[in-house]
């Protein structure tokens, strides 16, 4: 993180620093490179045209979104190529999805059920527009995703088989740590799917915290993944931060705060609670690292203020704080605008395009 | 809650079900009324003009704010008579407070420090307009305000000797459950406060959990308590079902959200996430309550989805459910707009106006 710029925002504040992103963006697109793993980074974390457009000019090949709407302000913009990470149902949906196809070079959303891949083929039977579409894999995360690489070959073939769609290879997002069940459920679902002839052009993988291993398998060598879908990792957080894959000095996206109350000796409250910096912990204790103050913790947050344990003497009402939160991607969501401190000195106020943009 | 209106709007949706937050406002005045006291309602869990109005023509007499940009919607609807809770500092804020001032009827804030006080002092001091300031005590829930009686009795002091400062009375956010506390100290501040010929022309308290207790002592007597600041109450949420301060059938609030995955028999995943639920806890197991599927546990949240458990057989893909979230005031917070289900049943969305509203 660069010094503070000698500006005084009204707090609490969202505050980018664009050098640093920029640096992060840079960093990970060289690991990518060396790999030849193509990059499709997730912009549900600045949710801002801006960095999307800076990702694929370092070399990414498109953007990851996780909602229409999302996609919808990317487009806007003039990124045409996206994929929507998400099973996208009911006819507004699939009315607004046909929509964004016909408009871009290339849209592509991932299916993990018949109902999902059949409300798609309907949408798309006419032909006016070509939805890719790649099926979601349950590799250990928990969350969606077909169970097993049999399911996966089946749900390819019924992708591959309704005209409007083209299928377009398979997805996931792996537990932290698990790369190895990934090679494990992809290798069986290529070989089911070169059984029954079916190409499949992209295995997509995700996630800022494991992605200096992104690319390579248990002993260096490279794996099966040929394309890695990171969000975080252009701001950095906390979370990252605490497990090793940045430095403090690395995260772009800082919370600035004001010392609002010193009730006692040992306790500072700062003006943002919350509303400002989430309640996501992702497995740590407390809600933040304070920069330059590595005694401070925060210890609990209500919707407008934070409770800072400190020692006694250091922070007086009216100071100014600069955190570093947990989660960097849910702090994004709850601010309107944010300041952005220019990689070449400026200092201005942004509209976060895509906040709010829900389904 | 009313029965499903005939709609479905594209999920993940805020709904509000007009018919019972009037009736919940209408329940809490009428109990304010037998006590003899006054309400000041915190608009931070609804942020909407049109609900602060209900709750005034109700019989409350004056809302209460977290920070000046909802205030100054609020105003800018028609409100006259507000209360900040807030240590507010800085020249930028002091100056918006200032204007604030003389546009309304009546202004009030809270302090808890000589510094906070002394800013509002020398804002106020040419006479231009008149603040009202409470003082803040801390009275067992650690956050911000004075420590001891005495502070609060000096702070008083400060207050009624400075020129365009009227001292308002006594503020506390009274850890739940610990109204006895509140007792204690507001009778000793307000004996110092007598011997010093200091009139406390209100003890103001606050919070949903402890609603049907407020201004009652132990034993069922009147307690020292004069004004009431409750915010949740309007809509209602699960923390509040699970505390026992109201039913399922009282909560106003839900979010609607779409079953997208069912990746094997137990497991369903809703298109609703923390970006649409917030993580806040709250103290419970699971991340909300779903309507009319009581064996469905909401066990964990990623940003866009729910991984609900439930019971082999419940639930496809494409079914619509509703969830009454943990916490509503956080999930206001992450709509811009809401649903709201009229009592006349008219069906219309509407803008959460002082959303967003930060500073």
């Amino acid at each position: 993180m660069t010094a503070d710029a000698p500006f005084q925002p009204e707090t609490p504040a969202l505050v980018l620093d664009e050098a640093v992103a920029l640096a992060n963006i840079a960093r990970f697109q060289a690991h990518c490179d060396r790999l030849g793993l193509k990059s499709r980074p997730h912009i549900k974390t600045h949710k801002l045209p801006r960095f999307a457009k800076a990702q694929i000019e370092a070399g990414a090949r498109g953007i990851t979104c996780q909602k229409i709407g999302e996609a919808e302000v990317m487009a806007d913009a003039g990124i045409d190529d996206i994929l929507i990470t998400f099973n996208i149902l009911g006819e507004a949906k699939l009315a607004r999805l046909k929509a964004l196809a016909g408009r871009i070079a290339r849209l592509a959303v991932v299916a993990d059920s018949q109902t999902t891949v059949d409300g798609l083929a309907a949408a798309f039977a006419d032909g006016a527009a070509t939805l890719h579409v790649m099926v979601e894999c349950d590799t250990g995360a928990g969350r969606c995703g077909v169970q097993t690489p049999e399911e996966a070959a089946d749900l390819a073939a019924r992708i591959a088989a309704a005209p409007g769609l083209v299928f377009a290879g398979l997805m996931t997002y792996p537990a932290p740590g698990k790369a190895g069940n990934v090679e494990r459920f992809m290798g069986e679902a290529l070989g089911l799917l070169a059984a029954r002839g079916i190409e499949c052009p992209e295995i997509s993988s995700g996630g800022s915290p494991d992605m200096w291993h992104a690319g390579k398998a248990e002993g260096g060598s490279r794996n099966l993944v040929t394309e890695y879908r990171a969000g975080t990792y252009i701001y950095n957080d906390r979370s990252l931060v605490e497990r090793g894959a940045c430095a403090l000095d690395d995260c772009a996206l800082t919370v600035h705060a004001t010392v609002v109350s010193r009730p006692t000796p040992t306790r500072a409250v700062l003006d943002a609670g919350s509303k400002a910096l989430s309640s996501d912990l992702l497995g740590l204790t407390g809600h933040g690292t304070i920069i330059d103050h590595p005694d401070a913790h925060i210890a609990a947050l209500s919707e407008e203020h934070a409770v800072v344990d400190i020692p006694a003497g250091s922070l007086a009402v009216g100071d100014r704080v600069r955190i570093v939160p947990n989660h960097c991607c849910v702090v994004t969501n709850l601010f309107d605008s944010a300041w952005l401190l220019g990689a070449d000195g400026s200092v201005q106020q942004i509209d976060i395009a895509a906040r709010g943009r829900m389904t």
